[in-house]
Order: C-alpha cells, then structure tokens, then sequence
C-alpha cells in the first residue's frame, strides 16, 4: 500500500481520516476560504463528538496535505494557496504548418535520469514504485506460476488473456464504450498500441495530425515511422482548437489523428464531452482514423471517470490505446488496444512486432483487475497524485519567478508551465540536471519547434522535504534566466 | 527438471546413466550394429564391475531411449534403426525469383493450436514446459521482486538489464565473438529483434534474400513490412546455394539479408564454417546487412556451439538476433540483438516500438544465466531434443509411406519431412487437425510457393505412446493421401 498521507473518501477508513475528509470538503466547496480559522482542536472534537487526540490527528492529516496551517498562538488557519493566483499557462498560438521531426534530438535522458536515485524524479511521468501494488502483483504473478504449471513458460498467444480482455470490456463501460473481449488485443505498453495503430493506418512520407504540445513519445514516433505531423495548438484552459483542425483538414490530406483527450499529457486539459462529439462530427464522416491515447483515463482526481472519444465512435473510427503503466506497473508493460475497422491488421502486426505480451505479468495484471481491488487502489492513487500536485502547484507559486502561467489539472500526474518568456527551458533543463534534479523541457512536447519557455513538472512521487527544496532550487534557476542579460 | 528419460554425458550422474552412455557411445560410433546381440546383463556388469540391477537399470535406459531391444529367450540386441534408411529431404530447386507475400494466407492456427490441450503438438516449434525450468525462473523472479523494492514495477530502460547483457557478452566468446555487453540490445523476443532489423536496414518495396525453406515468420514480417522476397533454395543436406546467391546479388539490389546459419528452420541444417567464411567474403564487401537469426545456435545435439556468421563479421555487417524461446521460456519474450552499424538506430526503434521488456522476466532470465545452471539446463535439454528427435525420426520411418525424405538435424527441435510427390500438405495438415493432431504444411515455409508435399514436425515434447499413435495416424493419412486418385 502507498505510504502517502492520503485522504480516503469520507465513507471510509479511519475516523480521524474521516474527520478530515468533512474539514476538507469544507474547503474545497470555500465554506471555508484561504486565511479563514478554522475550529480549534478541543471544538472540533466537541461538535464531531470524537475525542481531542482523533480531532488533533485529523488536523495533522490536513496539515500534511498543505490544506491548513498552525500559527503559533493562534490557531489553525485555512492555508493561503498561492497556486490558485497564478493563471494557466497560454499557447503560442502559431499557424499549423507540417513538420519533419527528423532534426529532432531524442532526450532518451529522461527515461534514463529517472531511473537514477542521484536524481529527484521530476522529468519523467511516472510514479513512485512505493504508490504502486509491486508487492502484491509480484505475489499473484507467483501464486499463478505455482497454480498453473507451465503457465509462465508458455505463449500467452494473441490477442492475449482472454481474463484481461474481459476484464477490460467491464470497464469499458465506465468510458462509456461496451466493447466486447475480442474487441480488445493486449500490447506491451501504449507504446506498442500506438506504433501498431500508425502502422496500420499510414504509409511513410503521410501527414498526422497531432496536438502541441503534446507527448514526446509521439514526436518520435512519428519521426521513426517518417511520417510528418501537422500540429494543432492545445493548452490548458480550452484545450485543441477545433476550428483550427477544422481549417487544417479542409487543407491537408491527413491519414489520421493521434490526440489525448482525457487529461492530456502536458497540459492536464480534460476534453468536455461536448467537444468530444463535435470532434467526432468534425473527423468522424471524413473516414479518417482516430488514434486516440488513454493512458491517463483513470486518473480523474475527482468524481467519475471521463468517457473516451470511442463512446461517440459509430463506424470504428477510433483506434483506442491505453495501458497500466500510469495505474500499476510501467514495467509489467501491460497496455492494450481496441482497434475498430483496423484491428485485424492491427492483430497481425502485433504478431511480427512481437508475437505475444510476457505471459505471467499479463496474467498477474488480469488478476489484479478481477481480484485484486483495482478499484480501490485507483482510488488511493488518485488521491495521492491529486494531493502530490497540489503540493507541486504551491511550491511553484511560491518560488517560481513572477508572470508564471501553471496548468490545473484534473486529472494526471504532470504538471504544465510556462516561464517568463526569456527563460530557455532547455538551458533550465541542463542547470537543473547538473543540480540533480530531472525535468522535462517544453521543447520535448512541441512538435512545431515552440514551448521553448515551459517546462513539465512529474508529481507521481510522495510530497518530501527533497522535493520541496528541489522546487525552490528550479525556481531560483528559473529566476536567473528570467533575469538574465 | 525434465521429467523425460535422459542420458547425461558420461562424466556425471548416477552410475547406471553413465554405462549407458558408454553403450550409447559404441552404438553411435557403429562398434555395435543395428541387429547386433549385446553383452548379457550379466556378463556387461561383470566387464564393468558393477552389479547386476545397476546393469540391468543401464539396460533399461537404453532400452527406454530406443537404442537396444529385448528379444524373448534371445536377451538384447541394437535395435535397427529405420530412419537411418531413409534418404534425405530433397528441393525443388526452383529458380530464384521475388515473391510478393501479399496474397499468402496465415496460418495463425498453428500456434493457438499448440496452446491448445486438444491438439497433439507437432505444429509450432516449442518445447513441452515440463522441459523448461518455469517454476525455478518463477522463483527467481519472486525473489528479485521481494530483494529489490520497486524493481517489477519500474522500467527497465533501454537498452536493458545490464547483468543480461554482460552474460550475453560472456557467452558471446562461445559464439566465435568478443561482444560487449554495450553492443547488445534486450528484446521481446527474437521476433522483435528480426522486426527492428528489417525496419533499420529496408524501405517497404525492398527487396530481402531469404532462405527457401525458411522460418515461416520471416515471411509474414516481410509481408506486413511490405518488403519483397528473394529466396534462395536451402536443404537438409547442403544448406543454401552459394552460387545461386552469388547470381541473384549480381542480378538483383538487395537491401538485406535475412538467415538461419545454425540449425536451420525448418531444414536442420547447420552451415559449416568454410561457408559461413565464403558467405561473408560474398555479402559483406557488398555492403549488404546481413541479419542473422541465431534462435537455435545453442540447441547443437552434440559436441561444441556452432560459431555464428557474426564471427566471421569484419565491419559491423551482421545484425544477430537471438533469444531464449527455445531454450528457458517461450513466455518471458527475452530476446536480444546486437546491431553492428544499425545499433543505435534500432535503440531508437525498439524506443518506439515497445519502450522497454517486461522487468521481471528480464532481470529473471538475467539471473539463471549468472547463478541458475543455465549451462546444465542446456546440456539436459540438448539431449531432451536429441533423443525426442531421434524417436520421432524412427516413427516416421516405420509408419510413412515408401519414397519420403527425413532430415539428419544436428541441432534444433524441428524435423523437415518431404512426403510422396502426389501428397498435399495443407490437405494433411487439415486431415490431421480433424484427427486432433497439430503440424506444420510446408507451404508456410516457402516463401517461392513450393513445399508442397512437405510437412515440420516438432520434437519439442517427450516421446509418450500418444506422440508415438499420433505419429501413426499421420502417416496413414499421408499413405491415404499418396495413395488417392
């Protein structure tokens, strides 16, 4: 289990937790607002009818999440959130244009950095192994070798687990989908789901419309597949413009889209459902596939799951891709695939790529999903990565140089934000690297050649001292860049 | 351990293995004939000094390995040995010319047949799990989940486990190289590393000599890679036609070539050193990668490794490609690749591809390698193929019709049949299915479309009386079939 302070929903665990979850309820919906005290220890106890060390541990549990603060002598106060004074980072708003990613240099440091202990994992968006069931699926993946001799040893043979699938076809439910198990083929990672679905879809030399930013791992993708992307600018607040993407298909041949619709991966934008349809009306007709990335559909921090483009899919347009790697395990490398028109060719270039999934981490990740409470250790998780950038988001506000724009997410574990407009990002990138601490630079995300001044920020890893004093020691690089010449 | 009944080299185990090792030794270096009597138990354990049960448990090995017979009232005799009558595997030496794949049906059967418990599995070429040490490589991979926290969870990023990739380095020196551990690449799987070496080195519309024969894989990635075949005959009996290639690189631009030099699949043959050397002077002067499928170079019947064309590699031209499906465990998808000149290129490809392999099974095999008796399993499981071979040879030697052709592999777990003129596989192969057994038609194995009237039988599980009835079945319905019309 996490070893994070989390805070359970409040029909759940512990009463002190409980106690804190109503606290925080009252600040979240501004009952209570920044600056605002809040009931002593001794009253809080007396109205909630609990004893004054339960009420001084829920007050502890809000103070570790940064909610509220003790002043000496006076009481507990609702924390005055800078983050919430900073505005979302903008758009360079430039023209799409079609760009070849082969001059491109691949930052394959990052991957690398995070796996160093000499470096505070800032770059990379990845969790904590301590928030991740490790143990425990280590310990079915056993129980599964033990239970069924040969298990391991043996092909898991396309199109994977028939257990994952029909675990994967529930839940599609929640994405407001009601795909079938044979609708499903497992993948290593969304890495390989989504170079299968470009392969299937284009030829070298086409055109794909991507977002920028948008996931690196889509530039080089793209780069290594050669094929070209026309970009269309997405941020924070509005997210993809479709008026632009409107323009751009009347104007491009395009062989597909490749977008991140729920919680995009940098900026954190959750596409309303609105948006989504009128994105489908707008793709859908034209015949052109739609790769749409869902790794971080799980990871809304609050209220229901989002539903996927998939849902508003009527001719199987969309080719959905998603993985574990973000909810359980990166190195299990369990993703999967729902491939609409094209998922027979999509089966078929699995088998050259690479013939089968690893059969016990396949098997133990089924498991986990039909037994082994996935529900309710995404529910811990989510809170985690929520509290996590929170955190993030005020020691930002507070050490980052002024005029910052910093992104609100509602989902994910990345945070977004722009810099002064003078700061180099990868100048920023190489200082803080040499200061042991890993991030990663806007360019990395911005497949026309901008977000030269963003940096994204990695917030999968428990709230620390060390992370805290690295967040000052960025902001006070950020802040000579910003100053100088 | 393998439950089957091995002979280990003389110089190890029980006492009564290693007496019929030494009869096993005189029986093969023909000092005893097939029909030749014997000593008596008696008389045998008098010569070695040992009693009689540990000569009569002697007896009874070899009687087991089908190498002596009982007669009644007679005492033992060496048994005559039917495969060895019969001739060899022919080709059809079809003139070389490019086949487009594109209308090739796959026969994806073949391997969800061979998961299957309904099916007698003479199809895929995998090895029966009781052979593989699954359960001691589950324990591995339990012990490092538990000593290193986070290690399942976390990416092994590129180019993956280190301690791997030194014991690859290692053996390389067994292989005729002196390979660093930074010239090798871990992979899912062989299939992937022949997957990124096609996409490195080909453009879709080139054109790749192949053998014909060859691994029915190689085929199906040519195919969806949109790559041409140029295939050169290859036998059991002299491997593939230098001359021929020579003509077809002077007539044709090819952009690679793709091989099986040891223990070829499906033919068995092992390529002899002088024409690996003569091999090499004619492709690599010529600038043309050579990729070098080495799936089956640890899987020699006797005496030393085969070295690999990679030995024989001047200036970074061969791309090896290898893995441990055949020999630990189909299911944990390791493979590696050593890349020559294209070695970064297919980092940043295996980069798109699929990120990183699953941790656990990586840092597992990584283990047996270092500390598990890698060696040892090999030697017991050599002889497990041997001896499962030689019965199969011997089955279908009694129960084919007249006129077929056996190959004599030295190594490999695969045997190449050629059946009468008149008989068509694919007709055998769905006779056979019906009848609950699986094989491999040799039309998969064309890529030139011929192999009609051959079959690939797999020799990967212990000999048991429903392999041996199997067998049987088999060769009534290829005498059915030679006898039609």
């Amino acid at each position: 289990m996490p070893k994070t302070n989390l805070i359970p929903p409040p029909e759940s665990g512990p009463v002190y937790l409980r106690l804190a979850g109503v606290l925080e309820g009252m600040i979240r919906n501004q009952s209570l607002r920044p600056g605002d005290r809040v009931p002593s220890v001794r009253q809080f106890g007396r109205q909630q009818k609990v004893s004054v060390p339960t009420a001084l541990n829920a007050y502890a549990a809000l103070e570790t999440r940064g909610l509220i603060e003790a002043r000496p002598k006076s009481g507990y106060f609702v924390r005055r959130r800078q983050a919430d004074a900073v505005r979302m980072p903008g758009w360079g708003r430039p023209a799409p244009r079609i760009t070849d990613f082969s001059s491109l240099d691949p930052l394959d440091t990052l991957m690398s950095d995070h796996g160093d202990p000499a470096f505070v994992p800032l770059g990379a968006a990845l969790p904590s192994p301590e928030l991740l069931p490790g143990e425990k699926l280590a310990r079915i993946m056993g129980a599964i070798a033990r239970r069924i001799p040969g298990a391991g040893v043996s092909y898991d043979v396309m199109p994977g687990s028939e257990i994952l699938r029909r675990e994967l076809a529930r839940r599609s439910l929640d994405w407001g989908c009601a795909l079938q198990p044979d609708e499903f083929m497992v993948t290593n990672g969304c890495t390989e789901a989504l170079a299968l679905a470009l392969r299937a879809t284009c030829q070298p030399g086409d055109t794909v419309v991507v977002e920028s930013p948008t996931y690196f791992g889509l530039s080089s993708v793209l780069r290594e597949s050669r094929l070209k992307a026309l970009p269309i600018p997405v941020d924070s607040e509005t997210g993809i413009d479709l008026e632009m993407l409107a323009t751009a298909l009347r104007k491009t041949r395009v062989a597909a889209c490749l977008l991140i619709p729920n919680f995009h991966n940098p900026t954190g934008f959750l596409m309303p459902e609105d948006r989504k349809k009128a994105l489908m009306d707008l793709v859908g007709p034209r015949g052109i596939p739609i790769i749409e990335d869902d790794t971080y559909g799980d990871l809304q921090h609050q209220g229901t799951r989002p539903r996927c483009l998939k849902a508003f899919d009527r001719n199987g347009s969309v080719i959905l891709c998603g993985s574990f790697s973000k909810t359980l395990a990166p190195g299990y490398r369990i993703g999967y695939i729902s491939g609409g028109r094209w998922h027979a060719q999509l089966m078929r270039l699995k088998q050259i790529s690479s013939l089968a999934n690893a059969t016990l981490p396949t098997l133990a990740v089924a498991e986990f999903l039909k037994h082994g409470g996935y529900d309710r250790h995404l529910r811990s998780l989510r809170q985690a990565y929520r509290s996590q950038m929170e955190h993030m988001r005020e020691a930002v506000a507070a050490s980052f140089p002024p005029g910052i724009g910093l992104s609100r997410p509602q989902g994910n574990l990345v945070l977004w934000c722009e810099l002064p407009a003078r700061v180099d990002s990868i100048e920023l990138f190489q200082r803080a690297r040499a200061a042991g601490i890993s991030v990663a630079p806007g360019p990395l995300f911005a497949p026309d050649g901008g977000c030269r001044n963003f940096i994204r920020l990695n917030c999968g890893h428990p709230w620390s001292p060390l992370i805290e004093r690295s967040v000052a020691v960025l902001g006070h690089l950020a802040t000579e860049l910003a100053n100088k010449g």
